[in-house]
This record gives C-alpha cells, sequence and structure tokens, in this order.
C-alpha cells in the first residue's frame, strides 16, 4: 500500500441523463471528478493510500466534491478550503455519430486562484510514492502553473517518483503557451502519459501520419516520437493510450509503452461504450497501480488497458472497478458471461 | 430567414422509459410532437421563421403542445383552440429485433374536426417561401383532407414552393382512398419525399424489387419509380430516405433524389439508434432547409440525410440539432470525439 | 389452454438503474422473479392456466412477490405463506466487458425452509396437464430438495408430463451434491433442458470440447451429449440453448434438440442485450407452450429460441410478450420495423 | 368472502410528478382507476371475491388496465374486449389554495360504447352478493345508461343487494338529465351514496344550507335530506361522506347514515392530503365491506371512513390498505407510530 | 395586451429532488429562473407582450435559459449573446424548522457584465408601456448599476410607467453601497415594491419595531414608513407582500399598499409551501398587471397577493398560473377542491 | 474534537419512493443506516473523530455499507468483513394517520454472528474519549449480547465514558429477556437514553400514567423514574426524548434530562415531518457532542433537541447538520427564512 499524492482541480459535473441534449433536459445527473481526482480515486480502489490535494470553496458544494472522494476512501486530509467557487463541466453524453458535448464552466474556481502558501508540500509529501499530475493543472491559470511547480520541485526534494498525463485542452491555453509552461515542467517527470497530439501540441514534437479523426492508428509514429521524447526528457517511460474513434458508441482501446528500450503494444478492446469520460484517467490509475505493484512494464500496460477499458463501461468520472475485477479482464474473460 | 408554413397534427407522446414494454411501466416519458410540426422545429432550429398551423384543444393539454413548439421559437399565432381533444400516441422503444411498438389513440382530434373556417389562410401565407404537408393530414379524417386542399390552394395563388411527405398510414386509410385523395392534391406540390412503399401505396406507382423488410435496398427500383413520377406530375424533385432496418437498434440511412435529370444516392450511415421516431420529419426538414438556403440538390440531400442520421440519436420526436452541427456531420466527422 | 404446474422460489430482485455500479446507486429497481415463476409467466402470456407453486413470508414483501405474479395472470391460490423471509438477489447490469454481477440473498427463505405439508399436492395436480422445475430448487436447502422429489412423486402419480431445466448454479452446491440428487429427480422427467456445463456439472456427462467461455459453440458435443442422456434416463426431449457470449452487450442465441432419433439446431440470433435475466427461463417457457400447442419438435424450438431471443431486449426476469409477437419473429421479421 | 360485482369504466390517470403543473411536466405517472373499479380492489383488499365488469379495447393500453387490476386480485373474467379506446384523465396535484386539476379524455372509451350483448349478465350475478355501481357510468353515453339498467334489472332478478354512488359529474351531464335517468334506476337501488349536491343535482332533493365551499356542514340538513330520500325509493340505507375543504393539503372528513330510523354520525379525521382522488370510492367500499362482514349499521360506517381516511395517504386511485389496518385505525391509534 | 419590458439577470436553478440535502443528492432538478424574468413570466402568462432584457453566454447553457423563456411565450429578442457564463443558484428546499438554502455562484455572468451598447434602448421601450427592474441587477456589478440606469433613462425618455422590486441581497452587496446606488436610481420609479427590510437596508428608511424573524407584523410600521417614502421619492405607489415565516413549511401571506393617501391592507393566506423561490417576483407580476388591467389599487393588490400565495404552491421560480385562475382565487374559493 | 466509538449493526434501508406502499412501488430509495451508526454520523458532522464498529459481508453489499460511512468521514478503520449477510430494512413512509411500516429483514446478519475474535477491542479503544451503544446491538442475537459485554469491559477497562441509548425493541426480543441482559449490563454504563416504554420494557422500571399512544406526555412520571434509575444505577444522566404523535405527518419533539439533582424539561419543536427514522439517533448524537464540548446539562440538551429536530426533516438515517446549523436553531431562529 503505497501513498499517492495527486493534485489538480476536481469539477462538480452536470450531465444529461440518458441521451437529453442539454436544452430538453429538466434535471442534470450529478457527479464530481476531474484528472487528477479519478486518477485518485483509482489507485484507492486497487488499495492505496491516495491523496488528493485540491482547494474548494468552503461551501455546501465543495463539502460535496470532498464526500465524493471520502467515499471512495481517497484521503482529503489536504484539500484547502476557500475561494470563489468549484469548477463546473456540463455533460451531453453522445451516441453514434453524434459526440458527447462538453461545456466548461471552470473560470475563477478555487484551485485556479490557489496559492502555494495554502499547501504544505513537505507535509504533504512525507513518505510519499509517487506524485501524479496533468497537463490541465497548469493551463487553468498562472498561478496554478505556479503552484504546480512548486508541488513539483517538493516532490523532487524527496525523490519521489513523478507522472504527468499531458491532456492538452486547447480550450484552456494555446500550443504555444501550453509548450512554454509544460517544457520546463518535463525535467520533474519520470513517467510521460500523452497520445501523439499531447507530443505535439503540450512538447513540440512533430506528429506522425496518425489522423486521430480517422480512427487508424500509426504505432511506426508512436514509436518515433517516444524515441524523441525519452532522449530530450530523459523519461523512464512513455506511454499512450490509442483511442480508435468509431463512433460515440463504440471505440477501440489498447496503449503503447516505451522504456528507451523495448516499444510494447498492448490487447485490444472493442468497447460499447457508457460513459467515456475519465478513461484516460482510469489509464493512468492502472499504469501507476500497476507500476507501483511492481508489474513489468508489460504487465503494467495490460492492466491499465483493461481498468480503463471497464471505465468505459461505468457511469461518472470514477473507474469504480477493483484490482480483482481488472486482473480477471487481463486474464482473458471478456465473455460478459454473468458468474452464479 | 425564410417563412415557412407547416400545418397539420400535434399529438402528445407517452412513451415508457429505457425498454419498458407498456405492462410493466409506471410512468410515461412526455413529449409532443408530429409529422409536420417536427418538420417546424427542425427549421426553426436551422434559423428559419417556421410557422406550424393546426387546431388544438382549448384546455392545459392543447396549452402544452403549444409551449413545446414556441420553446423551440415556432411560431403559433396562426394555431386554432377548441374542439374536443389532443390525439395521443403510445410509444414502447424497441429494441435488437423487438421493434418499437406505436398506439394511436387520436381519432376525435381537433385537428381531425377543424373547419377551413378556423384558418385565415390568406395571412398565413402572406410573404410565405415555402409549405410542407404530409400524407398524414389528409389521412386522419375526411374534414381533414378537405382543410389540407384549401391550404395547398391558398398556398399555390400565392405561389409558394409546396413539399409533401406522402407518409402512408396503413392505420388511417386504405391504399384506395389514399390514392383518390393523395393523386389529386399532387397537383400543388412541387417537391415529393416518399419512399417506395408510399409510391405504390399513396400514388399507386408499381414498386420495384425492394423489400423494406429485408433490409437491402435496389437504387435502380428507385430511379424507375422516380423517373415515372416526374413524368406523371412534374415534381420538382422526388426525393426518399433509405432506411435499412437490421434491427429495432442498428439501421443503414441514407437517401437519393431525382430532379427530372439526374439521379444522385447519398453517403450512407450506420446509425446506433436511440429514438427513431420523427426520423424521417428531421429529413425533409433538413431536405427544405438545404433548398431554401440555395444548396444544390447534391448538397441539400447530404445536409438532410446527416441532419436525420443525427435525429436518430436524440430522444423526442423533434430533431434538437443546429445547423452547424449537420454541418460538422457533412464535413466529415462521424468519430463521435468530444471536443475540449 | 393446459394447467401448467411450475413450482420453485420467487425472489426480490433489486438492480442498479442504468449501467450503475452498486457502490454509485441511490436506488434500485425492484422486480421479483425467479427461474420456475417466470416460466409460468411466459405460459401465462401465452394463454395457459399456469400455477406458481412456492412459499412466501407473511408479510407485505411476501404480498408483492405474489401481487407481481397476478398481475400477469399467474394461479397463486397454491402458494403457502409463513417462514422467515422472501430470498433477494442484487443484480448490476453489465455491459461490454464488464459482466453483469448478481449478488445472493437467498438463504433462510421461505420456501428453503418449507415443508411438503405445507402444499396439497393432490389438489396442485388435479387436472394439471405439465409440471416444471429446475436444479436450482432441490439446490436451496436439504428440504427443499425433498419437496421437490415429493411434487415429482405426485405428478407422476397423476401422469403429467414432467420438465426440468438442469441449472447449475455452484454457488448454492457442489457439483457432486449436484448429481447425487439430481440424477435420481431424473426419473420423473421427460424433457431434459441444460446446456453442456449442466450436463457435466449435474448429471456428470462429460463434456465435449465447448469453451464457454470463448463463445464458440460446438454442436457435435452436444449431440453426442444428448445421446448419451438420453440412453440413461429416457428422456423424451433433450434441449439446450446455445449462447455464444461476445460480451456483456452482444450475444448469438440459438439452441438445439434431440429427441432420441434427430438432432435439431435452430436459426441462431444475434441480439443487442437489455437484460439478459431470465432467459434460459424464458426459452424453457417457450419450449413447453410450443409443446403443449401440438408443435413439432421443430417448430417448438424455433419458438422457443424467438421467445427467449425477445426476453433479452426486456428489462426484469419475466418475458412479456405474447405468442403473436414471437410468431411474428419466427415468420422471419426481425428487422425491428415500426408497425404504424 | 362474498362475490361482489361492480361495473363502470376503469381510465388510464395520467399525473405530473410532485406538484408540477401539466405545462411543466415532462413525464407522467401512470395508473389506472375509475369509481367502480376502485371500489372492486378495495373489496379484494378485504378479502371478497371482486369482479369488476368494463369493457376495454384490445390493445396494450386495454391489457394494462386489466393487468393493474388482476395485481390486487380483482376478477376480470367478466371484462369484454374491443371498442376504440382506454378513456384517459389527467392529474395535477394541487396544494394548499390551489385545487387538484382534472382533465378528462373519456369520450369515445370503449365502455361507453358497449352493447349489452357484450356481456353475459345472467352468468356474472350468478351466485354474486352484491352490486355496486356510480351515477358515472350511466352519464358517460346514453348506450352506458342502457347497459346500466340492463345489469340492475338482471341483478334483481337475482335478488342481489345493489349499492350506488351517486356521484355527480357536471362535466358529463346535466342535472336535469342526471334526474331524468337516475330517478328511474334507484327503483333497483338498496343502499343510496351521495352528499348533498348529489342529492339535489341527481335526484333533485333541495339542498339544505350546507355550503360545500365553506367547509361548514350542516348534519341537520342530511338528515333531513336522508328521510326524504328513504321515504321517496325505499333505501335500506342512506349515506353521505363528509368533507370540509380546508385547502387542497388539509380536509376534514366524517360521514354520516341513516336506515329509516336512526341518523349517525361518525368520528371525524383531520387529514394531510397525499392524494384525495378515490377518497369518496374508498368511502363505498368500506361501506360494502363492512355491511357483507355483517358490522352493523355504525360500525360499518366508522369502518368505512376510517378506510377512506386512510386512502388520501396513498398515491393512485386505488385504496391500498388491508382489513387489518383499517380497524387498527378504527380502534383509535391515529397516531403514526412505528410499530418496530 | 401591454408592452411590457423586464430587465436582469436569469440564472440555471439546481434544486436537489424532494427534500434532500446538497450532499446526498445525485441529481439536481434543472430550471431557470431571476427575480425580473420571473416577473416577464407572470406577465406573458396573464395575456401581456413581456420582454425579456439580458445577456446570456453563445453556449448551450445559454440556449437552454432562452428556451425556458420562450416556451412561456415572453419575447427574448432583445437578450444580448456572449460573455463569460450564466450565473447559477443551487437551492436545497427546506421544511419545518430547516431554511431553505442557497448557494449562489453567479459571479462573471454575463450581465454582470454586459454593456450598456449591448443594447438597443430605444428600440426595446419603443411603445412600451411599462418598465420592471430589481435592486439585484444593480447589485451584481458595477457595470450592471450603470447599465440599469442607461435602461431607466431610456423609459423615462419615453414616459414609461417604471416598478421597482427593492429586494436587497445582502450577499450581493452592503446596505451602504445599496444606498448610494439605489437612492439615485430612486428618480426613474413610479411604483416601489419592497418591505420594512428593504426599504431600510436600500433606502434608509427608519425601520418600526417589527421583527422579520418573530413573525410578527406590525402593519402601524409599515404605514409609516410608506409616508416617508412617497414624501421622498414622490412614488406613486409604495407596496410590500407581507410574510409571516411561521416555518420553512408553513407561511402566512398578505400585503399592503399605499397611494400617497389611503393605505390599505389585503386579505391574508396561510399557505403550506412547495415552493417559496419567487414568491416575490410573482407578487410584482400579479401587481403590474393588476395595475396595466385597469383594476383599482385595491383590486390590483388582491390580484396580486392571490397570484402569489398561488405560486408557493409550485415548483421553479416561475408561476404558472393564468388570469382565470388567480381570479377564482381572489373571488373567494380556496378550498382545493377539485372540479369535476 | 474527540474519538468516539460506537458499536453496533449497520442495515441496508430500501425505502418505497413518496408516499408509495411497498405493493405499489417499483424503485426503493437506497440508504445505509442503524442506530449506532447514525450516531457515529452524527459526531462526525460536528467535528468530532467518530468511529463505527461493526461486521459486515465481504460483497459488494458490505462494501456499499462502508462507503456510505465514509463519505461522512466515519472512521471504518475497525470493521470486521465476513459473515453471510448485510441485514435489511424495507420502509414505507406514513403520512397523517398513516404509520410508517418498517418490515425487518436482518436475522443472519454478520454482526449478529460476529466472535469477539473479530475486533481487537484494546486497539480500537486506545485514547478512545467515549463508547456508545444501543439496546439493538445485545437484542440482535446471543452472540451479539456477549459481544456487546466485550466491548463494554474493554472500554471499561480503559475508563471511557460510556452512553446508552435504551431502544426496546419488541420484534427482537422479549421485555424479561431484555431485562436480564440490559440489567447487568448497565454496571458499564454512565449516560442513560431511554423514554418510559424503555425503562419498563427494558429495566423494569415501573411507568408513571404516560400513555404513548395518547401524545400526552406527563414529565413528572418522567422525573419519577429518572430518580429510581440514577438511584439504582449510579448513572452520571438519565435523559429522554419525548415525543407527542400527533399523527405521521406532525410531532412535537422535546426532551428532559436528570443528573441525580436537577431535572430539565427542554424547549418544544412543533415538526413538519420529512423522515422520522433515526430521530432519536440524532437525539443521541447531539447529546453527546454536547457533553463532550463541554456544554453544561442544559445546554446540552438543547443541542441535542435541536438537533434531532432538524433530522425529522431529511430523508434517510443520517442527520446531515452541521455544528452551526443546529446551534442556529437553539439560538431561536425556526423561521425557516432563506438567507440570500
Amino acid at each position: 500500500m503505497a501513498k499517492v499524492i495527486t493534485m489538480g482541480e476536481i469539477m462538480l459535473r452536470l450531465s444529461t441523463p440518458g441521451y437529453q441534449r442539454f436544452i430538453q433536459s429538466d434535471s442534470f445527473d450529478v457527479c464530481y471528478g476531474g484528472g487528477e481526482a479519478n486518477v485518485a480515486v483509482s489507485l484507492s480502489n486497487y488499495g492505496h493510500n491516495a491523496y488528493f490535494v485540491t482547494k474548494v470553496p468552503n461551501n455546501p458544494i465543495g463539502d460535496c466534491a470532498i464526500a465524493a472522494l471520502r467515499k471512495y476512501n481517497v484521503n482529503c486530509n489536504y484539500i484547502a478550503r476557500g475561494g470563489e467557487r468549484l469548477g463546473i463541466y456540463f455533460l451531453e453524453t453522445g451516441a453514434s455519430m453524434r459526440a458527447s458535448n462538453v461545456v466548461y464552466d471552470r473560470a475563477h474556481a478555487s484551485i485556479a486562484e490557489a496559492d502555494p502558501s495554502d499547501f504544505d508540500f513537505d507535509a504533504i509529501f512525507e513518505g510519499a510514492d509517487w506524485f501524479h499530475f496533468t497537463g490541465i493543472t497548469p493551463a487553468i491559470s498562472d498561478k496554478a502553473a505556479i503552484l504546480t511547480e512548486e508541488a513539483l520541485k517538493a516532490a523532487k526534494r524527496k525523490n519521489i517518483t513523478v507522472s504527468v498525463d499531458l491532456n492538452f485542452r486547447k480550450k484552456l491555453w494555446s500550443s504555444e503557451k501550453a509548450q512554454r509552461i509544460m517544457t520546463n515542467l518535463m525535467q520533474y517527470v519520470d513517467v510521460c502519459i500523452g497520445n501523439e497530439e499531447d507530443a505535439e501540441k503540450v512538447l513540440g514534437f512533430k506528429p506522425g501520419k496518425t489522423d486521430v479523426t480517422s480512427g487508424e492508428l500509426e504505432l511506426a509514429g508512436y514509436q518515433d516520437i517516444f524515441e524523441q521524447m525519452v532522449k530530450k526528457f530523459n523519461f523512464k517511460y512513455v506511454v499512450s493510450s490509442l483511442r480508435e474513434s468509431f463512433s460515440a458508441s463504440d471505440n477501440g482501446w489498447s496503449a503503447c509503452i516505451y522504456d528507451g528500450k523495448k516499444f510494447y503494444h498492448s490487447k485490444k478492446y472493442n468497447i460499447r461504450i457508457v460513459d467515456r469520460v475519465g478513461g484516460g484517467d482510469s489509464f493512468a490509475g492502472g499504469l501507476i497501480a500497476g507500476l507501483l505493484d511492481g508489474k513489468s512494464m508489460e504487465d503494467a500496460l495490460e492492466f491499465a488497458v483493461a481498468a480503463s477499458a471497464l471505465k468505459h463501461t461505468i457511469p461518472g468520472d470514477f473507474n469504480l472497478v477493483s484490482k480483482a475485477e481488472v486482473e480477471a479482464l487481463v486474464g482473458g474473460d471478456a465473455s460478459g458471461r454473468v458468474q452464479r
């Protein structure tokens, strides 16, 4: 049971029931989530001692976000309270050729305006084994970018393994700004997760010929980019999930990993999608768990892919599966047969 | 922004939630819709000035029908109030090999017993650009058939383009009666929408060898019938959507059009169905919008097919998509990827 | 209209809405069902005079179970009241590679502790045409095993046709115990329903090479086992449904039957699953109805397969379809087209 | 356990959830009910062999109405199938000074157009102990008025006790027509239930000074009218519930009875209302049960008042209480304490 | 049918179902509302030509707010699009001694940052009869205060009657700032609505001895303050609703008005509360309608009080009642009896 | 922030939505609760370090119970896993004169069959300040009674303050057995909570003339019994809540306390009930918090009464209020006014 720190934003998610469009809905399903919080929940579900670090407003909506994490045994002792508001995102779940639609209302969130003094990073990282963050946090505000680097410095002072999920968000910042900020942060990173688009937009690596819309994948292009990334940033691992978007209802799902020597492509799953939000986060959570548990690079990747395939069948941001359930899928039973 | 008039019946739709059968449901989802009303909503969503003409009872259920249209900015100023009741249809959404089940309870509806004196057609058509009706309206009652012809005469007095969706409904009238009434009305029509079955049952054209149940389509048969139709009625365009019913959950969807010279078959979509009711209406709405916007015959058809493919992913009768969303699909992105 | 007796357990089923996992659900959908009760409902829906025999507690939850059966016109006059509790099962509906999850809480149910003196079997079987039970009933307790044999003896005293659905449940008993009890009960059975796994675990017949997880089926293996079964127990018919579990969302579904002379494999359906619980029971119900109605072995099997394919599209344990709906599917229309 | 026949209309009831107005509701709660059907359910719940006689359409909505009755063990064997439609009523539940709002859509219902030849009254009344009808049935159509008299004649041929609930419905007929039809039918009636307004509008008895809107009651006026009624029609009992409408949320509720000799006023309950529809029917059901069970006039009335007070706390048309629950309230415990 | 202009903020309202607290709710009921928008809906429901002027973001949530208004026939043609976000408020409905809880998340809303150049006030007020605003609008931001005065100047240039609802919101501004801004705006106002607390906090009038928490009212204090207000600002009418807060479930509700000569106190209603949000707005809407319809001061006040009493029984911000329904209550029938 | 230990059963609660009876409900609302768990949640909400000790099955339903506690920050580290099942109770919420109906299905629960060896009581009570249990735990089984005494001994070894809520449950044991077991356990108790009925049934004290059904209270009788109790068991405090059951919808609520010298009766609240289950537990939770926080006996009692009055307005077993909210009510504002 490792102590794992994740830091970032947790948002109120408001989604329309069924496949309703926003304009026809008179209720929203409520859950809470965000890239790093989702990773924390995954790690807690796999038995680790997961901490989520953020700042949420000192009002009932902030209380709700914390309760949602505590329910899954995520340690919230380092969450700061205060600031203006909890970020919100609105979600319309797509189907077939109609994509899911996300409307962000996250500006002015407490975490976007948080100060390093809100957190005692030395205490937070004391005894920790791993620190995970994503490219979303430095994107939400200049203050959050500074906060992220402070956390990274503290983590490195304590020699903690650091992973990042690049997660380019074009609605939050430009590729230029992303590269300026993120390239600097890569010095602290050991494990880098991100697909070709992220690699290009966030770190400036030239993409191969993969056309992310067409649903075709070019593994060769990935290997090429991964080699460049390791060369430049000396990552221990570079990893990417590989999504083939046949439609909003059906996706192909696999992943690849590179450790500077070997490039490995996982088994591929064809997924009938229930909720794809948080799919990438569940992949990161599975990968970190696999590596923390001492699995080989290949086995950790297969665990991560299976875990995140399962996430696509579960409503909400969080991946509510146990280690045993993931391992059963890795072991080969994707038949969906009922046990009784 | 064109002024478009549609006239027909709007009904209360009562559908079981999820895939429940009627007998197991203790609540019904409520919406309002009908062939021509659905077209009006589509046109309003694309930015046109859409009017829906009907008669609804002077009670709260009639108020609800009007409010449902107003919500989507359909102009209801010409809706007459009075009569006995709003027609109802009950809907059980099918899945896989179980077809959706529609139970009509529409007899004695206010519009079925409306009188031409309920409407001031000269005012209604003043400044209008287009009039659309379907073969359902003359089918609901003899009075409604007379009313339809009165409207058509008024439209033609003002030189307004007229479109019809033949829409044969065997539960409302026989093929013989349909041919007797509808053949006469075709003199007013410029754009005729209808599949092979409609062409045969409503207008008496001999079908080709298409077996609508088998899910196979014979484009050659369509072209043959379209040529006969243009020859006999001098339509500007003859159009049909082409549905391949693999199951209640999966359909193929495309369309063809003929302008007396050229026969064009659109791109085909494979649809995972959420709600197929109103699919044909959304096709008509897309086609009318495309033609009103000055698109070429081919582009208008592609717009209509994409629009109606999207409809199949949206619950309710109305096609709640914007012009931009339809055009994005026409432009080629059917991958269902989330934008963020 | 035949008088058909079924006997067994009816349980309260508590299922999470949509695809929620247990831990995220704050409401459960409620229905009632169980192997033999589900068969009774099917037979009542096809117009037979179906009786369900069980014991339920004398409290409001017991009342609910009876009301659920009465709603579908199942005769409940022979249901005993008393005992401790109604068995419960919790259900999480799976999707894609995530299997449905069933948690049983059925120990100490009233029927598990019922006594033969709770039932007047001579009255129950008076004038009856058919008796159906499953391998679940003798598995739930030793008392229930005794009760089952008492019922079988009474049925045989009146020369009633008896069918069994072997239904091995590894959570209820071991294969060894199943064989010990069930082999003895086979002397009363005319029609035996069960797949290869059941045949092996319940009756000890060596399986062929079918790997039930892989989704591949070997008809030859089935024929071989069926021949052994008829030889040993002199069944009139041996029957099995054949499920190919591609995933929790998509299954192939067919069946085979053997009457000592001829082996027949039905048409196969590819099913998009809404709710697979009760699929096997609906198959048994369809088969019994087909045979009672005097259909040929082949026609009865096709009726059973079509009936149970439809069940997979209906939420809840019960197969809420009419004979006419099943026959329409047998007749070939699986297109899911709306009739209107 | 007496055999009790009730005859009348059963309708689909569509009500808005919570306290929503029609215009803001996108789902309707579904149940089935009607004056005489509600009485049948009450009697079945008290252990009697209750039959409901009506005609419902031969479609799934008609099936639903029958299933709703069967669930509560009402015998539906004499229900005719056919005709055009099931009557519907829409319900908005009021609160405080906003009254509940009922919109009827019941014209052209199957029972309104049923023919005496649809029913074998001699078989229906064979062995019956009681026949109950209401003033609603003859009001729904001239054919239904004839049908009612045919049933009454058949009941009297077999010397069956007959009760009526006068139930004036001003939306169905005028007071003049009601008096013309109903005065004639009173010759068949033994037990007459109806308040002052009914007595005046349906039978022409001059009201006392009771102002039904003010919520004040004048028992003296009731006694006076009851004496006139017994004198004219020789009723065995005349009975009325007494409602004090403080608001849509709070009512006072009691009743009075007269047997030609003694006038008795029951205990009064102050009710916090959940659903007042069917309150009068539950009173009639309680009274009939009390008299059938051989209670004294006073005890039967107290049973009826307590039964119907409880109905006001239960959603839907049916009074889902047992005899034991009613008797506990009659016995004096209205404290609402939980037993555990 | 008068043209009435209202201007202000419309917010997304997210409320917990039933009486759930925020922390236990996994869905929120969705509606849209705000002080002035609520008044616009009331006026539209009473048959007036109501315009709502605001600015909402150019995203689907903004579309939803507009659709919510259009549904009730409010003219949205002058609504500007753009800016950052739609304001949100979260609502937990209280009961008994637990007060409803409102959490505002309205900072940075589009209307708070709107510019006078977003609106063509001359066009907006062309032909208008009445302009209504509330003290909330100038409170939300300095820009909104400027915008409000621009609108008032334009209204006065066209000699339009102006009403204000003072509506002090201590979470939005201090009493000092409110007095500084609002005192200036009073020069444009003809009809001033506000209770004692508003009069003190917004305009600086010394309160009488009314203790708003105790639920006791001192009419004498009101009259005294009203006289001061008319003296200072020359209002045509000063009006206040009078709420006695017995608990979150039960309130007393009346109102008083003063025209410089006569002080009138209305009838009082005791309300069982369903949803009290928007109660004050529905009072303003009723008063404006009454005055526009030419009622006497007393009759207009009684109409306003009855209208707003009804609002308390309707979920959501909007008062969904017709003029006929309000007048029925004014006429004296508060008995809640069903009409049928 | 004190460390508080509570030990007992947590159950799955299944309640019908709205005011539905069991037989009409096709979904159950799900929550988790139980006497001592409810106290733990209260104490956690007031800022204490609350531990709940129990045993739950090692299945997903057991996981849910733990997650429900974790959500409210109750420490679950000492919960044992294993055994057969989680106890269940079914709840129908009453209204007016219809009482809430509880159906228990709690036999064979894991905690009922737990062994002292499942718990390390020395670790559990290390550093603890308070231990609370109820009379339900020893009542559920003989093993649980032994377990309770083991825990009490361990608590006393560490000199921890012990409180009990007598909570007589006649469905679990007889008064005789209760007295035999509980009288012995009183030697460990410092604070005894229980009403007159509990005092008589559990401890054998002769009741005064209070008739718990009538809703009348006799404080004198309480004082008399309290004096006897302190004399016999040397309790530091004896306490009782006082419920006046006017109906299932309206209760009076107050409490009294005695410390051997002074008898104090609190303020009384009239409550409009949303959910009364857990009312007594919230009273115990409030009292313990008050005493732990060093309040005077009188102030602690007022805090407890206000806290539990609020509980009656909140759905579910848990009292989801903060210390600040309780203190605001103690401070006198029961007006239910919205703050904004």
